[in-house]
């Protein structure tokens, strides 16, 4: 690409002359502040490099999430935002213990394989020599049924369910695979199980497995679980279809300690106009262990932060309550989403919105929506603001996991919805770092999440 | 993010069943396996690292250029095209010669830093010994032309204009700053000037100097041209600011050699109706020498494969021609462009509708396009198709480089749109290689270019 043969003559064109002609507001001026503000002066980025490289992992319970409630309350404050506070909460405290051993074993011909695998969150341990097992494949829970206990008993269950790469949206591929990491253990269990190991969850073939969230039954027995990658996936797959006897080896030394008191931070500007309608933004604080949290979610709390900072750099004062929200404990537990509703509940906190950020910290897409057709409607009003920044898509529902708790008290809910093509490669491994994120996509996130922010505080929702 | 709280819900579900359920039509049957066989089965990923890996950059003139001529002409030939054959065009041959070498030495405390530097493309090279004068700081022509004679007369001009970051489109950014590196050298001569350096291309401060093409006008001196890194451009404006005479070296042996017979590569799918009404879409196959061309445009040359690929693949009989046109010398001369459309004319061919892929291989945005109003308003119809895979915006004007010179003819003319915001951190650079481009991002641009093109072939246009 050498010249821009008539490029870009945009119905868009982003003079400041010329800006937002089309829907010429005092609302278009405020929107052309904040995407100076965050496009020149922008400190999410550099906010976001502090917490990968300064502070790294914070998996709930962990010194990274102390630390990490410690600078994000810091932060707020040296901005100066009118009242930075933390909310107590209790969290789980599971850690992984040393780095985890999983091996192949051919009987026939007697070579053992080294696999990379790594413990699911909140998954019990091996005892100390390990645990070894006939491995069995299976593709979902059907064909498990289908083998019942008298072939599953004793034995160590694979769980190989592809992501669906004909589904465009990354998320939607996630979501038809992830019960097989959730509840794959606790399942395979009811058969007699001894362990389960789960195909990645990631429509790239890597070398790296991802971790991510299980759970037990009290009512089954508690079995190991643990992920190999999609590469190892892939090879282990094809040589059960050889046939002959494989056993799986796998040493985990994981284990689940007593809660830990851990915090929301939370920054506020006080509305000036009607205080006591709250605008919540936010994402979650904690990340799971094996990495910088940097899209997950690190990327959704320095945007949020970014929110209000820019606002109140450019001096606006917001007729309501803005409030961000770094949410602890999203991805074992979800328990600072739900103090944080619980407490809004008891004092009777009149949340008007909520938005989160925890889908990447990618390029703009659009925002889902959970809410009344009528407010959809009213937001999609504003939806030509949006669409210079890439943020056209306004039609898919949904919102956060973090914010998800206050719809039981009615609030709109929105989640910021960027491009996550890119995800899964990243995803829970040790490779979600600072350098996976591009500056220009995170800022492009935090503008169109602020202008959000900005025209509900100013016209209510 | 671990769960999916009513995520992406979405009105475009894309099962199987419900696939386009809003635009029902026999068009949507075959979308849809246009994106499955693409993100299934796709072959424009693999077809990209063989071209950057084992190809590697394509200058115009170059052997990799010569390469990579004969593997693309053989590649179509593999598919099984109806026709795949060469057009002869001679480009230009511009070498760099060996690694150039850049120096500020400040006169006052005798300190010489080296600098890197890169030779702008088709620039004349400094003597052996190198070149050596005073350096003056300008940030644009209005700046030159008041220093004037007097004050740039025996001096090196260093045009230091930056990236405006408050653009949110990358090529706007690009269009405004182009000017000081294709025709610097010839402004700055005009004032006695003896070689020109010029800040990088990008909005990114980074160590890397970008290259790209500048020329010359014969009636005024050539002198040598180079960009700068925009670090070092943003270090060398401070030590200027400072004051005090500071001295730069640039060594530099590019040359321009003898033209050199070269190819555009097509393949052709004959049309079954109207085999005269000929649909092109096409990328450049040279590259910058400096890296392996992935972006720019090893990706657009590799989805307009893709495109003719898959419909075969599918078994799509195509009503109208298509052609995939790999297009020699975009980079430095547009010979290859101006070829196809001047044999276009000779031959009386009517072309009734021109796509390029020449703005990086990342996830889809939308479409650019030059035609008339009643044109645009016959593809605006097809724009639900698209929503799904990220491609909403058809709002802007332009098309690309190469196929531009069909203008003259009347061509309705297209560019696939990207969202390339990361494309001036590797633009022109090193750094544009194979491991820079997403696969799913790759293929997302390969099936919107190819239902576009599935789409005219079938309705016209």
């Amino acid at each position: 690409m050498k010249k821009f043969f008539l490029f870009f003559i945009s119905s868009f064109l982003f003079s400041s002359s010329t800006l937002f002609a089309s829907p010429a507001s005092s609302d278009s001026i405020i929107i052309k502040k904040i995407s100076d503000e965050i496009l020149v002066s922008g400190e999410c980025y550099k906010n976001l490099e502090h917490l990968c490289k300064k502070i790294g992992s914070r998996l709930s319970g962990s010194e990274g999430a102390e630390k990490a409630v410690a600078w994000t309350n810091e932060l707020m404050k040296n901005y100066g935002f009118d009242k930075v506070y933390l909310q107590e909460v209790m969290v789980p405290h599971w850690v992984r213990g040393e780095k985890e051993i999983g091996k192949v074993i051919n009987v026939a011909d007697g070579t053992e394989t080294e696999v990379a695998i790594c413990a699911l969150g909140g998954s019990v341990a091996t005892d100390k020599k390990g645990l070894r097992a006939e491995v069995i494949e299976v593709k979902d829970f059907d064909e498990l049924k289908k083998l019942g206990k008298e072939k599953i008993q004793g034995k160590i269950v694979f769980y190989n369910y592809p992501f669906d790469v004909t589904k465009i949206m990354p998320f939607e591929m996630y979501g038809q695979a992830a019960k097989y990491r959730t509840t794959g253990a606790m399942e395979a269990a009811k058969y007699g199980a001894v362990a389960s190991v789960t195909r990645s969850m990631t429509n790239y073939i890597t070398k790296i497995p991802n971790t991510g969230a299980m759970r037990y039954n009290d009512s089954i027995t508690k079995i190991p679980a643990c992920a190999i990658s999609t590469q190892d996936a892939e090879w282990l797959s094809a040589n059960l279809k050889k046939g002959g006897k494989t056993i799986f080896f796998l040493r985990m030394n994981c284990q689940t300690l007593p809660d830990v008191k851990s915090y929301n931070v939370i920054g506020e500007l006080t509305g000036t106009q009607f205080p006591d309608e709250i605008i919540t933004i936010g994402g979650h604080l904690d990340s799971w262990d094996l990495a910088e949290g940097a899209h997950d979610d690190g990327a959704g709390v320095m945007q949020s932060v970014e929110v209000l900072r820019s606002l109140k750099k450019i001096g606006y004062k917001p007729k309501r309550t803005l409030r961000a929200v770094m949410f602890m404990n999203e991805e074992n537990g979800l328990r600072g989403g739900d103090e944080y509703a619980r407490q809004a509940e008891l004092k009777k906190e009149n949340h008007i919105f909520a938005m989160e950020s925890d889908a990447g910290g990618f390029t703009p897409r659009g925002f889902t929506m959970s809410m009344s057709d009528d407010k959809k409607a009213k937001i999609k009003n504003w939806q030509s603001y949006f669409q210079p920044f890439g943020a056209w898509d306004f039609t898919k529902s949904g919102s956060g996991s973090d914010i998800g708790p206050l719809s039981k008290q009615g609030t709109p809910l929105m989640g910021f919805s960027p491009d996550n093509q890119r995800y899964f490669i990243i995803h829970h491994t040790a490779l979600d770092t600072f350098e996976q994120v591009n500056k220009r996509e995170l800022e492009m996130g935090a503008i169109v999440m602020t202008m959000m922010v900005y025209l509900v505080s100013e016209n209510g929702l």
